[in-house]
């Protein structure tokens, strides 16, 4: 059985989003149905609304960064009751059993890989995944997070749920703590998130940016300052002095300024795979300080859960701009240019009903 | 007040090695001076006498993997006694009190940098630093180690200095050990240590060669198996299966090739610089498995000693070639072409005097 739900979706790369009706599941006996009060817009949002990682099945009703109101629940729910505030992320379904899974770590699923929550396959009716650029979405109550403080600004939280875990994972994995200097390479909407995070976890936090204008910004999210990465004389005078570095800047760029910054066993960690491949890094850079380059992508569904948890103990929710779901297309053009501070989130009351 | 040392030396980079006289210090309260009886000949030699890199300072007497015996010992010295059997490794000082010379890491010391035991800045007499090729070396006792058993093939203990540390260091830091499945890039004078340290670590070790001629001789050291690492099918067969790759392969070459057998979490370690780039890493290889590329330098004096302890104890010394040092050009154009099971070492005994 399915309901219908009302979105927006893209009909080709090229074809602006647009209303759109299509069928959900109705839940299962381990569902759980949401009503979708807001939307983050990712990145990956535009990329595959736009084709341009290829890939992309169409229609495709792109969205994340979820947080709603529990609907309705299946027989066999036990962590969730109509009425609950929660969110849903990147992922909606993974293999369950490979070692990466059984550790929790289900963004990383070896068999199947994880589903994602648009564009992926989906497990039950068949087809492709839908996001959350919708009315209400249905899923596994594995992968349903608890937004546990009633008083947070949901719109804001939302961004949490991809911008948030992005950031969260890795400054966690490489244990960022209290003493550290932790450096923050672009200050967008994974950007922005790294510095409250890192800062709340007690580093010490510099933000990179080729934009002097962001200073104020940056001290005011969390850093002690911002080093302009253009400017060699201030790169200069942080060399060999960080614990950490996480890069969220997907754009190919000169790695080796930033891990020339890194203390003997410090590593930057990339989050966002550039279009065009980076420099070759100086591996010299790497030897003699015995320093790495590595990867991380989101979180799993546990350390998503303890990151909303951190965050709104912490009074960390995302700065957003929010928009009318009509607006997406003049959001996507704006995101392009780097003109959000720094997260632009849909309010799906703005959503035209099927009629 | 100095002594008349006899050795061999490169005058220019094209300049074929011959017989050099030069100065050494005589041993000051905390020296230690060696007759000299092996040295192994490493790559760096290599590119340091023929100028490769840039930066020699002629005279040029290279050697860095040295054993001898202890002629006599400044007034403080404290650790060895005159007929000893030690070794002298890459470094023969330290600032000592950066925060890496205070963690025993005195390779990357922070400061001044570590002084090579050739073509380093001589602390004392000014000048630079004349390495292994030699009758003789006056060295700090805290740079110098113990070659702790009596029976041990003396000759095929000097690569441990060099080639023995460069990668026992890593496989320590990344904490190679049973249970684990541990990748050797390149079958040389580093892979051929890497291979017999960490099987005896107790790691699953497969080699990775373009050589499958090298197979049986992986086997021999203690690999599992070799793969060939332009075989496609081949590669595939260990996706996402090692723990620790550690590359040994200066030459620039393919790193997604290897980054894609790693598991999650697994690291990759170059411990070669290659004179050309490799081709940048694909950043989705470590993303999507929160892999690392890493770099290691040689390693600290406490690990070097810990190292030939645990080589000696494991009755592990490298597969050599003795050579005179009359001989050593033609030992240099054969390493150029990976002519050499596994390291060339000069007999000191061969070296004419000074008259």
């Amino acid at each position: 059985m399915t309901t219908t739900a009302s979105g927006y979706a893209a009909q080709s790369g090229d074809a602006p989003l647009a209303p759109f009706s299509f069928e959900r599941r109705d839940p299962q006996a381990r569902d759980v149905a949401i009503d979708i009060l807001f939307c983050g817009v990712c990145h990956s949002d535009l990329h595959t609304a736009r084709s341009e990682w290829g890939g992309t099945l169409y229609p495709c009703v792109p969205g994340h960064e979820i947080v709603g109101r529990v609907s309705a629940v299946g027989a066999e729910v036990t962590k969730f009751a109509v009425g609950d505030v929660v969110g849903v992320g990147c992922m909606v379904d993974s293999c369950g059993h490979c070692p990466s899974c059984s550790e929790g770590e289900e963004q990383y699923c070896e068999t199947t890989g994880f589903v994602g929550t648009y564009n992926g396959p989906d497990p039950v009716l068949g087809g492709h995944t839908f996001g959350g650029y919708s009315d209400h979405i249905v899923v596994d109550q594995d992968f349903v997070l608890r937004v546990g403080h009633a008083e947070a600004d949901l719109a804001a939280v939302a961004p949490l749920l991809c911008a948030g875990i992005t950031t969260y994972s890795p400054l966690k994995h490489w244990k960022v703590g209290p003493g550290q200097k932790v450096g923050i390479v672009g200050l967008g909407g994974l950007g922005h998130m790294g510095v409250k995070i890192a800062a709340a976890m007690g580093a010490e936090v510099h933000v990179f940016s080729t934009s002097p204008n962001k200073r104020d910004d940056a001290i005011r999210l969390g850093a002690r300052d911002l080093i302009v990465s253009k400017d060699e004389e201030q790169m200069a005078a942080h060399a060999n002095s960080f614990d950490f570095i996480l890069n969220t800047v997907a754009a190919s760029h000169d790695l080796d300024a930033f891990t020339a910054l890194l203390k003997r066993d410090g590593t930057m960690t990339l989050v966002g795979v550039p279009e065009h491949p980076h420099p070759s890094p100086s591996v010299g850079n790497l030897i003699f300080k015995r320093r790495a380059i590595a990867g991380s992508l989101i979180g799993g569904i546990a350390e998503t859960q303890e990151m909303l948890d951190f965050c709104l103990e912490h009074g960390l929710t995302a700065d957003i701009e929010m928009i009318d779901i009509a607006e997406i297309e003049t959001a996507y053009d704006r995101m392009v240019k780097s003109d959000v501070k720094y997260r632009f989130v849909i309010d799906l009351a703005t959503l035209p009903q099927a009629g």
